[in-house]
């Protein structure tokens, strides 16, 4: 039973993280400056225009909670630990913490017509996070960090959902560059499709 | 006991997010800017300015707190979990964050005239609220998480308290087109009875 | 031992409020504006202007350090939980939540001659502190939360020691309208005594 | 089993200002104001002027982490805890809650040729730093407080690096009076230095 705490502070930590990173997010959304409001319809009226933030701000809410669910449902497969592992989980780390700036970008940007950037610098951050889930999945694998033989197909498996993650958002950022409305839409899908997924698999 | 261990991080990860929604009110606070102050006097009228944002922030920190002591009691009856209940838990951390923005909107609008569209999205934000405890409820009666059969009834009955507190919180941001200022009042007599409420009923 | 996990949710949602409100500290001093820095003169006299915000950022990380020191101590002697005693804590964290905004106050203000409203808010926010230790200790007293009936004395003691608090620093409060100053510096000798006596005496 | 308990909310309370700091990096990485912004080439190059901010965000990222990493690693050799002990951690968590505010200074001045005082001020909270570990491990040793005997070896040892750490990263500090940039890569490297021995060498 000492054995299962190895990792209790590494989940505090994370979770601390995760949990920030959620947070800090609301604080991109900024309210109507007072001096250009005059009536009712005005603050409707610049309420209006957030609306792309809080897309963008419900977009990485779900993506950074869905994330915390797989590290949780990850980790349970662990019970001991590497310094690769300490270090592979803080490369995912800077992915989720990261994620409030192009966050922003993209609910600044996203109904102009120069949103590219925002879009590949958005989906360049999703393809790093999977490399950092790679590189966690490959610490457990090498390091045989495993609670028991039985895990190994499902770590492997992720390992490699982590390679084809990091393809796929690789080849959005790159599209994006050219489709990038078509982009944040696709984007968009997969997370609300990987939404209900989650919600209906079950982890074990 | 091993069995009560399944939601710690799960419940380490909901403090976090509660932890840094309720500290993070603080931060749209704005200290006067001293190119406006010159004399003690100045400095004084303009703490008196962020009188609504204080009363704002206070109200959100209450309400949240609230919440804490709800969720922190609710959890205690259960010792299971489920994909759902934690994408429940998810739409309720959702509700959690957002608080700062309609908080910061009330503080700096309540005292014009067109104060509407804040007290309306403050309201919404608690109905979508009560939509989250009507799906960790729900996710914990369908998936038979509970503890013992009986807290059922306990569970049941904060399933049906969800259900009414969705219709009243949605009844008082539409009725805030109109009363805006009436339902402001209500709204904060509501969670002031809450508190008094919390303080003196004893959660098992 | 199942009895001392009763707190554990409370101290980790305390410890989070505590974590966040000390780390927030530092986002309240701004960096100097590029614009205006032409030399390395320049920024670093840029630089000496922060210099009482750092001052007060100082001070305000010794309180919070040494109020969750004091927490920390105090909560040992616990092993039950009430809701009085939930929302004692509460008055406590929402004293520490808005700590920043104070600091702020004064770090901004501390030079001018019109600094009297920021050293008046300071102290009256720990007055206020003071309460919510009165509130906690009382509570422990009053629903028998502790471990055992020797630690009965210590939390009289602590109980006393709030009333003495909440009076001294609503004194330092009252004389911080006339010699704003002055009560500036006893405050922070204040605490540097109670820092240096926090080092030395031994929490058991 | 008990006596191992007794650093779990001094960590949690740690692990909390850790990641709160880490996270809080991010938000000193402004997007570009949208007015300034009227093509995807405009966008690019505004994000081009970001990147300075990015590299110190980086830089001060892997500092936190493997300063927590080194926590994590001490705290493991530690099951009692003593006054001193956790004030001297108090001296570490300053130091950490502190570094958002250099990192930005240098993200904002590194390619100026008054960047100077920041690659100093920077430097300072490293050597600073150093005198908290130096802290920290000598109450360890004076107090006591290690688990086992055979751990007094790596306490020392850790002591002795920290009064290393402290004298270098001061010289660092004065040598960046003159030679800021060559400073800043040197510092940099030493990093990368710290964080390939880190994920090279095992703590037990």
């Amino acid at each position: 039973m000492s054995e299962t705490n190895v990792n209790t502070r590494l989940e505090a930590f994370c979770d601390g993280v995760f949990a920030i990173a959620l947070t800090l997010l609301i604080i991109d959304i900024k309210i109507p400056a007072t001096a250009e409001i005059h009536t009712t319809e005005d603050l409707w009226g610049a309420l209006r225009h957030i609306i792309p933030s809080i897309f963008a701000f419900l977009l990485s809410f779900i993506i950074i909670l869905i994330t915390w669910v797989n590290h949780h449902a990850g980790l349970k497969l662990v019970n001991k630990s590497s310094p690769s592992f300490i270090y592979a989980n803080g490369v995912m780390l800077l992915t989720v913490v990261f994620i409030p700036f192009p966050t922003s970008l993209v609910g600044e940007y996203i109904l102009t017509d120069h949103a590219a950037p925002a879009v590949v610098l958005y989906n360049s951050i999703l393809a790093f996070q999977s490399v950092g889930w790679i590189l966690m999945t490959g610490a457990c694998l090498k390091d045989r960090l495993y609670k028991s033989e039985t895990s190994i197909p499902t770590i492997r498996e992720n390992n490699k959902y982590g390679y084809y993650a990091t393809a796929i958002y690789s080849l959005f950022a790159i599209l994006a560059f050219w489709f990038l409305l078509t982009m944040a839409i696709i984007t968009t899908i997969t997370w609300i499709f990987w939404l209900v997924v989650g919600i209906n698999i079950t982890h074990e």
